[in-house]
C-alpha cells in the first residue's frame, strides 16, 4: 500500500514533472483536468464539456454509455467494497446524464495469485448490487497479469442506458439563477477509506456513502423534468471539483453558503486532523444538481423522499460569473473555492 | 517482464492450486473456460453460451455490447500497440454478433512515473484506429495507481454497436454440416508478441495481424445473411480454443482437414521451435465461420474480396457430434484437437 504525506500531497506538483504521469492525474481535480485536455482530448478529438456519459444515437434510440475503471484500496472497506462501488459508479454516471441504467459490462484485471475465494467474494458483491439495481451484468472479461504487475484485482464497469422522458441534464446545461442542491452529507466515502488503511494510524466509525443514485435522479426528474439542468455525482476530487467542473462546462459561477453545505461531525475532525478540506473529499453516493427555480422546491421534496436524498438542501445559487465559484463564509466573507489540485488521496476508487 | 518457459508452462495446473488466480486462468483456454464457469457465472446469474458481445433491447433497437481488457506487453510490437489492439479488439468483438460497431469508451489505467510521451503516443494510435474503423471514442475514464501497482497502462475499451440487416450469428447457432472457413493465415499475433519479447532470445520478421474485421463481417452478411451461423475471432487460446468454444456453444462437432489450415511457414518454425501448437496461437485479425453450405461458395467469394479475408479458405465442416473437435492429418488418421490448457503465453493482448 502507498503511504501518503496528506500535506505534502496535495501541493501542486512542478512543471516539468508532468513529463511523466503523477497520481494526481488520477484525482478527479485540476491535474486531471489538465490531462484530458492537453494530452488525450487532442489526439482523440473529442473538445466539449465533460460529461459523465456519452449520448450516442443509436437507430432510433438515445443510448446513454458510460465507462469507469476501479482501484480502491483496501477492496473491502466501511459501507462498500469494490464489486458494488464499480456496479454504483457506473450506475451512477449513467444516472447523471437522466437515463435508466439498463445492462453492464465487467472487465477483471487479475494479478496471478490473487485468491479465489476472495474473487468469488467481489464477483457476489457486483452480482448483489447489480440485482439491487435491477441491472443485469451481461458481458465481461478477464485478464491476469503476473505476480507484481497489478495490486489483486482491478475493475471496469461499463454501462448502457436509455433516457428518462423529459431528461435532459448536461454539464453544460446550467444557467444563472439555477438553486444549487446537494443530495447529502458531503465526505463520508473518502474519510471510510482514509479510516480503512491502517498505516494512516486514523480511525472512525463513518461508513462510505456508496450507493446508486439511479431512483434519486428518476424521481427528480419526475418533479422537476427537464428543469433539472445539470446532475453530477460528486465523486473523485469532491463537491468543490464537481462544483468547478460543472461551472465550467455551463461558462456560468457557483455561489454556496459554507453553513449549508451538510458536512458530518466525524467528517469535518477528520479533516481537520488530516489537512484535507471536507470540498475535495471524494464521494460515491452524493450528487448536486442546478434546478431552474421554479421547480426547486418540487425537485427538494421529491429528493426528500427518496432513501437516497432524505438529508438533501439548498446550498447556494449558479451565478453569471463563468467559471467562478465562491462560498459564502459564516461570517459573511466570500472565498474562492477551487478543485482539487495534485492529489488528496490516490485510490479511492 | 515475466520470463515463461513454454514447455513447463502448457502444463495444466494442479487442481489445489486453483485456489488462487493462475496466468493460465486469462489464458482464454480450458483454465478460463472454468472459471468462468465455476467462479464467475454462477454468482452473476448468467449461464448460457458464451458469445464475444451481449445483444440487449434498448427502446426498439437492439444494441450489441461487449468490452476488453488489454495488458499486452510489449506494448509496441511488430505490427500493432496496446492502442490499436484495444480498438480493434473491441470492434472485433462486436463484429462478431453480426454488428456494425457505432461507439467506443476507453479506459485508461496508469502506472505513476509512465511516461506522458508514450501515453500521447498509445493515445494518437487508438484515435487513429478509430479513425479508420470510423468510429469515434466517445467516453473514457482514466485511473491512477502507484509506482508497481500496475505496468505501465492498461486499457479497456468497450464497444455498442447494431446488428447488421439480415445478421444473426452467435455462437450457439452452429449446425451440422456447416462449412468452417478461416480468414487467413493462423498465429501471427502470438508468434509477433513472442519474437518482440527481448528474454526470449528468438526473432522473426512476422508481424502481428491485428486489424479490423467488421468490414470484413459486412461482405459475409452481405453475401450469405442469416446463413452466416456462427462467427468468432480466434485471440486467446488460438483457433483450437475457438472451435471448441464454438463447438460446445452449439452442442455439435468440428472436423478440420490439418493440411487445408493456413500457417505460414514462420510461425511453423517458431511454434516448432518452441513446442508450441499453432493451433493455440493468438491472433487478432483471424476469424472462424460456420456458414450453412448453400451459401458457403458465396461467402468464401466475399471473403476473398475483402482485404481482411484475401487468404481465406475452407478447413472443414460441422459434424454432429457434440463438443467433439478432430483434426484430419496429412496421413488420413484423426486427432483431437482440445481448448489450450494452463498458459502458453501471458499477456498476448
Amino acid at each position: 500500500m502507498t503511504t501518503i504525506d496528506p500535506l505534502r500531497a496535495t501541493c501542486p506538483a512542478p512543471r516539468a514533472e508532468t513529463e511523466r504521469v503523477l497520481l494526481g492525474h488520477g484525482s478527479g481535480g485540476r491535474l486531471m483536468a489538465e490531462l484530458l485536455a492537453e494530452v488525450i482530448a487532442p489526439e482523440l478529438d473529442t473538445p466539449g464539456p465533460l460529461e459523465d456519459a456519452a449520448v450516442v444515437g443509436l437507430g432510433d434510440t438515445d443510448v446513454v454509455f458510460s465507462t469507469d475503471g476501479f482501484v480502491v484500496t483496501p477492496r473491502f472497506f466501511p459501507g462498500g467494497d469494490i464489486g458494488s462501488l464499480a456496479v454504483y459508479g457506473t450506475v451512477n454516471d449513467l444516472a447523471m446524464r437522466g437515463a435508466r441504467p439498463v445492462a453492464l459490462s465487467l472487465a477483471y484485471l487479475l494479478e496471478e495469485g490473487f485468491p479465489m475465494a476472495e474473487l468469488r467474494a467481489i464477483t457476489a458483491s457486483v452480482a448483489e448490487a447489480a440485482r439491487a439495481c435491477g441491472i443485469p451484468v451481461v458481458t465481461g472479461d478477464t485478464k491476469v497479469v503476473g505476480r507484481g504487475a497489478a495490486d489483486g484485482v482491478y475493475l471496469t464497469t461499463t454501462g448502457i442506458g436509455v433516457r428518462l422522458p423529459d431528461a435532459w441534464p448536461s454539464a453544460s446545461a446550467g444557467v444563472p439563477g439555477d438553486v444549487v442542491l446537494v443530495s447529502g452529507p458531503i465526505g463520508a466515502h473518502g474519510t471510510a477509506i482514509l479510516s480503512a488503511r491502517e498505516d494512516l494510524g486514523f480511525e472512525t466509525a463513518i461508513t462510505s456513502d456508496s450507493r446508486p443514485l439511479h431512483g434519486l435522479v428518476a424521481a427528480m426528474i419526475g418533479a422537476g423534468g427537464a428543469d433539472v439542468h445539470t446532475l453530477r455525482d460528486a465523486t473523485r476530487g469532491g463537491l468543490a471539483s464537481a462544483l468547478n467542473e460543472l461551472a465550467e462546462a455551463s461558462r456560468v459561477g457557483v455561489e454556496i453558503i459554507e453553513a449549508d453545505v451538510p458536512v458530518p461531525a466525524q467528517v469535518a475532525s477528520a479533516c481537520e486532523l488530516l489537512g484535507l478540506d471536507p470540498l475535495h473529499v471524494a464521494n460515491e453516493g452524493c450528487l448536486v444538481a442546478f434546478v431552474a427555480p421554479r421547480s426547486a422546491d418540487a425537485v427538494l421534496a421529491a429528493m426528500r423522499d427518496d432513501p437516497a436524498g432524505r438529508e438533501a438542501r439548498v446550498i447556494g445559487h449558479v451565478t453569471g460569473d463563468p467559471g467562478r465559484v465562491t462560498a459564502r463564509t459564516l461570517v459573511g466573507a466570500s472565498r474562492i473555492v477551487d478543485m482539487l489540485v495534485g492529489e488528496q488521496l490516490p485510490r479511492i476508487c
